[in-house]
């Protein structure tokens, strides 16, 4: 007996390596490609340093009003944190809870850290299948549990689902909360806002890592109704009352304001992202119909590990999932059209060996 | 029977109030009267805007070395959070997950963040009693448990136990993890670093918001033995891979960095708080020998309460606990000279009245 007894067994999430290297071209963590808007820099040059003796605002006013404007709801109703990651770790602590200990639901193929987070709270859980095209079957969530999460679009397919459909999953568990990932909803899917003032189930979490370009400034947020924030509020005030520093409230605040630039860059992933679908198609590749910022494509001759590992030589990192189900698949992050002609290149050498 | 059912109930932590008006003086939450060293604004202003849209180190390496440099201690000892706030609320999941439900024990007058922790996470406590004069009873964490935390200095009596007698403590525990939280042990107490190569189910926690000046960029850390630093990063990253963004990496590291600055401000404040004991005790106030940046004071004849208030009329805010057995005690941090001047000058003319 020692004092190891007591400790809480983990294994933990294994984020995408960080390699650092000037000439690599780095399509491995569904990072912006962007950076983020001038109006960030700006906010982050009027920062005085002095004022960070003094602890931030631990009610993130002028994040979570900007957000509420951005989105057309109330302050009350937006909740922010340190990246989706922190907000959604929140919400499992919070929402699911239940005590009848019913598992969450969630897609078998999905973003890898749901499990890990149920068992990190000793939540149960079960994955639930997706149809052969890899897409979403609304009907697996026609169970009792103990909650629901899923990606809209999913990870790392990219598949998005419909905001009707996603209606008849939170109607259908009106004693679940259902929490809908929307980490890359801004790159080209309806985000399930608008079901908002019909569901109290219901709650939205949305990321500044991909379409805002502020992966390196850690935020995330979640909006629902008021009872359902307010939750989210007491739980995070009973971890850590004052999660977001000074820098990340000043250039969230001002990446949100900047609505012309966060179109703009969306749209050029976007953009950049059809015409990757068109040369990977030529090259050989299949892929889900990605509504995301990346492309999970798998080749038709040439096993996804071998060219992962060919890419990697050549500096190029794309991400490889070694897991059953997925692993002949590699997941491309959309890049800059320079950066993607790269790859097209280096792609056309390895599969022409 | 509805989503409610599922909700993790909580009564969360109140945080000191932030009030934010020019002319106040703000001796309520502990924060340091000094900004931070002028190397952490050279750091800021070589942030360069347009990597935020990367993804930080997870490893947080720069700062870690940093930690580990300045305390003579391995990189792979160090493990570093959102503020102290967070490194506790990770080692309370962490090492405080006993199956037998034991009690964790810590002092009944404390951090009030403990038993909030402890509820959050449904782990037993107990609050062991203090001895008459407010210092910790070692003999008191002589029970089974699943665990012992007290600040060194305790928090709000400013009263330090010497690193003998946490010797004791330590090692008459040996099956449980003990956490010294040495948020306040810069100004003047020994730190329990030293028995770190003797103990390991010892954890030491501090904060970069008391001592360095950086309250706004929410930085903390641990320091323990390679086994229970590698348990609590694990529990980290079962819960958010990437906690520290890119400034508080930063500007972390540069305060760590500048030992000068560190030590001619905590020596400043050190000396103001020599003053203020004359000070106070001219004015009539009682008060445990403070060792932090903090007096916990009650006046011999006029009502903590009345003068919290009447201070606040003047906007000069200090901290009131409304709690049995201190409720007529004032908090007041240790504040600039000049601050200081203004605060006796203001109880002289409460007093008088």
């Amino acid at each position: 007996m020692d004092w190891r007894q007591n400790i809480r067994e983990v294994e933990p999430y294994v984020p995408g390596e960080q390699p650092n290297q000037s000439d690599m071209v780095k399509l491995n963590t569904n990072e912006n490609p962007y950076p983020p808007s001038p109006k960030v820099a700006e906010a982050l040059a009027g920062l005085d340093p002095d004022t960070l003796r003094l602890y931030p605002d631990p009610l993130v006013t002028d994040l979570i009003d900007a957000l509420a404007d951005f989105y057309h709801v109330k302050p009350s109703q937006v909740f922010a944190g340190v990246g989706s990651d922190d907000v959604l770790a929140m919400s499992f602590l919070t929402f699911f809870n239940n005590p009848d200990k019913k598992p969450v639901l969630f897609p078998e193929i999905s973003y890898s850290f749901y499990d890990v987070w149920a068992d990190c709270f000793h939540i149960p859980y079960q994955r639930v299948k997706l149809k052969d095209d890899f897409s979403i079957d609304p009907d697996s969530f026609l169970q009792p549990n103990g909650g629901i999460i899923f990606p809209n679009p999913n990870a790392p397919t990219g598949l998005a689902l419909p905001v009707d459909t996603i209606e008849g999953i939170v109607k259908a568990n009106p004693d679940s909360v259902v929490i809908v990932d929307e980490a890359y909803v801004d790159f080209g899917t309806e985000s399930a806002l608008r079901l908002l003032p019909k569901y109290e189930n219901l709650l939205i979490v949305q990321t500044f890592s991909k379409s805002r370009s502020l992966a390196g400034m850690r935020l995330g947020y979640a909006i629902g109704n008021e009872a359902l924030i307010q939750c989210l509020k007491n739980v995070r005030n009973s971890f850590n009352s004052y999660t977001m520093n000074r820098p990340a409230i000043l250039a969230g605040t001002a990446a949100v304001k900047d609505r012309a630039y966060f179109d703009r860059t969306r749209n050029m992933i976007m953009e950049t992202r059809e015409q990757a679908k068109e040369e990977l198609t030529k090259l050989g590749f299949t892929f889900p119909d990605s509504k995301t910022n990346f492309i999970f494509a798998s080749h038709r001759s040439v096993p996804a590990k071998k060219i992962f590992n060919e890419l990697r030589e050549r500096h190029i990192y794309v991400r490889y999932f070694d897991k059953s189900g997925i692993d002949n698949y590699l997941r491309i992050t959309i890049g800059t059209p320079v950066q993607m002609e790269k790859l097209y290149r280096a792609l056309r050498e390895i599969l022409a060996e």
